[in-house]
């Protein structure tokens, strides 16, 4: 085969933007299941490719391996074209900021309360609630951010969106409650219908 | 003044990436001290700037503001050129990919846990054993890059060097110690000779 490779889990945000952006591009991959809570990003042969032990994790066809969701697919979209981020300048610049906001802001509370609550099977008392506090602090400022423009760094679809709305449309997985964030839901649904996927 | 402004903190290793950056590059810049204990990135007119109210914040020529450290300097990079960055392909991939695991596994254990004890003046027994534990394990990973490559990124230095070194090298600040990872002190001297840094 030809075509890259992805280890990914397919319940993981993470792991779905590498699938997303490679279907949008048309690209030709091979996905490799592979499941976290299984302990399959700790064997011997995963940790071989990618030493951080995470998914998900890109093969190119010669056989080079790229880690961090947000790396992988910015690779991607500069490879393969598409449209999927400016070519330069600030508005550039501005996909790059939501990237990293993402990371640092967005899934370390978004994502990581849905895995407690729905994977860990954590009841809400034993979760830190520092995690809800700030997951709520993300989803408001999405929302302030989505009250002047279409999509999260501008009037364009960014790869900042499909980083965005993979934690986001599962965030009720997570115990957020996504009513209260209506320029959010409407977001949410424009980019799955960009995405061509069915509501979560 | 024609040149940039940058609202930083002196004492962030996230807002000295900037500096340092610009520096590199020679570019002119106004650098606005905005002290993250002082309250100064809560100020309405801070938040005016940056409704995420964090620092580093670039305001550019024209006004334009933009946030997130890593976004900032790959920003100035492709601006202004310099080979900080590889232009394309799976070489820039890399830099990307060491840049976003900087912000998702090593600053919010490394640069977090000086934040508890130098700033807050916590003991240790009142900092989450976790971020000692996940400190060491991004630590280790360097080491076992560092082994591999002269830079984090592979054979060149790069963006991923300048944003790693920021809190690597205020480790022990934070109760690590890097004696135990000779090649990433070898590598932190090198990158502070880079930069024109005294050791911290």
């Amino acid at each position: 085969m030809s075509g890259y490779r992805i280890h990914g889990d397919g319940v993981s945000g993470n792991c779905l933007k590498v699938k997303w952006t490679a279907d949008l591009l048309g690209l030709p991959y091979e996905w490799v299941e592979t499941g976290v809570l299984k302990g399959e990003t700790r064997t011997s042969e995963f940790l071989a490719l990618n030493p951080a032990g995470q998914v998900p994790l890109l093969v190119t066809p010669k056989g080079k391996a790229l880690a961090q969701s947000n790396a992988i697919i910015l690779y991607l979209a500069e490879k393969h074209g598409g449209g999927l981020i400016p070519d330069k300048g600030f508005a550039r610049a501005k996909a790059y900021e939501w990237l990293f906001w993402e990371q640092y802001s967005h899934e370390p509370y978004i994502a990581v309360r849905r895995f407690h609550k729905t994977y860990l099977k954590r009841a809400d008392e034993e979760i830190d609630p520092k995690l809800m506090e700030r997951g709520l602090a993300a989803l408001a400022r999405m929302e302030d951010q989505l009250t002047d423009e279409t999509f999260i760094a501008g009037p364009a679809f960014t790869l900042a969106d499909i980083a965005l709305v993979a934690y986001t449309r599962l965030a009720h997985e997570g115990g957020f409650d996504l009513n209260a964030y209506p320029k959010v839901r409407a977001w949410v649904a424009r980019v799955e219908k960009r995405l061509d996927l069915g509501a979560a």
